[in-house]
């Protein structure tokens, strides 16, 4: 039998186009169950729950919320807080337990990347600690792709969509003189390539970047030099895409060789960025041409204008289904998706441990890599099925119409 | 009685999402007028008259010239290149000659900004001189939308709607954390302020910068960090909005005071770019914030993806009227656009003298202007008409299929 309580909905993390489509998916679906006596949004997630800041959901007008669908970022707020285990301090922890006893959340749904499922997971299992009934489920969240255990993130098809298209978008723009430029792409990534790899959708269609450079092969700058003068004499042009996250041999980022105090977040990841300027004045020293560095920045994860509707709709899908997960008795896992080995594109909705998916990174496999500054064709299998579709987006005045709520919070 | 010969057809200047929409314009009106016995494009625009690279447009698909509707940049490839006076050179001038009468041609169509304007005037000029007969009608575009005498320019309004619509985006993306961050969007722009202030359609609705500087004002850096100070203090974010061309007081681009020695174009035109990241460092210091410098960079003018209906539809029209004005024996004209007074937004054509366009730029209005930081309500007025509408791209494979002409060239 089903717990009877609150549902708590948070989300956490880097922003995406599709994290809303999420809180669509968890809010509609959640509205229509019987045992969910409420259903509440945290403020800027776990620390929404340290506040005891809870939206009520009830309260939104249910236009409002299908709109989430085509609304980018996080609708809630989100946030980068790290827990510390509680074995060590489990002040945040009690804190979690009292707020949850007081609203008697009996649903906790997190959305987020790997930093989020190891929230998840610690909270899950001192919650189980102290014998308190809680069914917990990780949605997925990340435009990097990097998720363990799932055959892909939603956010990543979108965040892919853009990049191939504005790739495609470049290089007819920076070929227009015939020859004598050179085009320098940064495109995010910490230490996986999916999001850098997607511009070879554009090169696939004989409009991307000549050379790719993923933070999966080591990277050296001479020969990072070389190879571009090799494709300029040839072609008079060369368009190049990097991920922000390409290191040398020994593991440096190289856009520490630019930035030698590189600052930290909370997660202790160094903050990037700036890559694309360094290796572009570089280049345009050696090739003595006009050199643009161009970075996709936020664009790259907020372009909801241009979000693959395969995308969204198993971003929602992905949050239905951890309501009904939830509701079934499940918890402790991350919905994950399963690519189905059909003929054409079908997946179906999988259960991960928290546990296995906690701060582990999904790097590009081999076999989607040629040699160390491109991208094979065995990729274009994996990647076009999820920038597929064109998520429909209304218009007012000639821009998009974004969910706007009310965000009215639950009395303390 | 119309001159029987051929239509050459150029592209000029830098690229906007709508150049093509008027190529498509002119080859699909040219193609269907008896006086016309043949349709040319110049390869890389007045280049490749002088070095007599024209393309056979007969020979491309007509499915493919439909597409350039929705292709960004010049399918022709662009050119910057200055004509000489011919008073002082007529070496260029006897070559166009030369090359118009080799292969009868009686009606030339430029496309561009007032610096194809100026070529066209000229060329007209000296054709007139050796009594060559020779309709020449200017085709205007310009994403900076400076252009004298039209109510506004082809390839203004996507870029627009894109810079609109994207800094909503990053409006959610940039806030969701709550507060503790400063975003610096750095928009095209090089004297006028019309692609900057298009960032004020988001801000309209809640969702755009604070701030926003063009260059019709002069920009103090200290009063800068000062007034971002001020709403910092207030919301605890802050969105800025500059145009890349902003200068002080005394007329210096803010971009030299980081770049001394700022290279030129063949215009004379000071290169620009990086006052983003300039000033972004320097808000950072004086925040103490997570602060990002993001450039619009190319994007700006080729998102063809999201390219504004009334824009496109307006470009192809324009490539229309200049042939149907060629034909009825206009000449020496660049085809403007009037808005009529009426009940909703609707235009005509109109014919401006090219002499009067030529090398000169239209500012934004006082009346659009708030004080030396804002844009006015005024402005939507005039701006929302431009944006309005989406216009239909093809997808295959989740990416546009943009048009792939084969560019046959005419044999010499």
């Amino acid at each position: 039998m089903s717990l009877v309580g609150a549902l708590l909905f948070g989300q956490s993390g880097g922003p995406s186009s599709v994290i809303n489509a999420s809180a669509c998916g968890v809010f509609e679906t959640a509205s229509n169950i019987e045992c969910i006596t409420a259903v509440y949004g945290a403020s800027h997630g776990i620390k929404g729950i340290l506040n005891e800041q809870l939206y009520d959901i009830s309260k939104e007008d249910s236009q409002e919320i299908a709109l989430l669908r085509n609304t980018p970022s996080s609708a809630l707020g989100s946030v980068r807080y790290k827990l510390k285990n509680y074995q060590q301090d489990s002040t945040d922890y009690e804190k979690i337990l009292q707020v949850f006893t007081k609203y008697n959340i009996r649903y906790f749904l997190y959305n987020g990347g790997n930093d989020s499922m190891d929230t998840c997971n610690k909270i899950s299992k001192f919650l189980a600690e102290r014998n308190y009934a809680c069914q917990i489920i990780g949605v997925p969240k990340t435009i990097d792709n990097d998720l363990f255990g799932t055959d892909h993130c939603p956010g990543y098809g979108s965040a892919a969509k853009y990049i191939a298209t504005t790739c495609m978008e470049i290089a007819l723009d920076a070929k227009v003189y015939g020859s004598g430029t050179a085009t320098v792409i940064e495109i995010m990534g910490r230490n996986a390539g999916w999001l850098t790899a997607a511009s070879y959708v554009a090169s696939s269609v004989g409009l991307g970047p000549d050379l790719i450079y993923l933070p999966e092969r080591a990277f050296d700058v001479e020969k990072f030099l070389i190879d571009c003068e090799k494709v300029y004499a040839q072609k008079g042009n060369v368009i190049v895409a990097i991920s922000e996250g390409i290191k040398d041999k020994d593991g440096v980022y190289i856009t520490e060789y630019a930035t030698k105090n590189a600052s930290k977040d909370s997660f202790n990841h160094v903050q990037l960025g700036g890559v694309g300027n360094y290796l572009g004045a570089l280049l345009k020293v050696r090739l003595n041409a006009k050199t643009r560095p161009i970075e996709f920045s936020l664009m790259q994860r907020c372009a909801a204008h241009i979000a693959s509707k395969t995308d969204v709709d198993e971003a929602y899908g992905a949050g239905k289904e951890a309501v009904i997960s939830a509701i079934e008795g499940k918890t402790d896992i991350m919905i994950g998706i399963k690519r189905l080995n059909k003929e054409g594109y079908s997946t179906k909705f999988i259960d991960i441990p928290l546990v296995d998916v906690a701060n582990y990174e999904k790097k590009m496999p081999d076999a989607y890599i040629c040699g160390d500054n491109y991208v094979s064709p065995a990729f274009l299998d994996y990647v076009l099925p999820l920038i597929e579709g064109q998520n429909p987006v209304l218009y007012i005045n000639g821009v998009p119409r974004f969910a706007n709520l009310k965000k009215i919070l639950v009395k303390k």
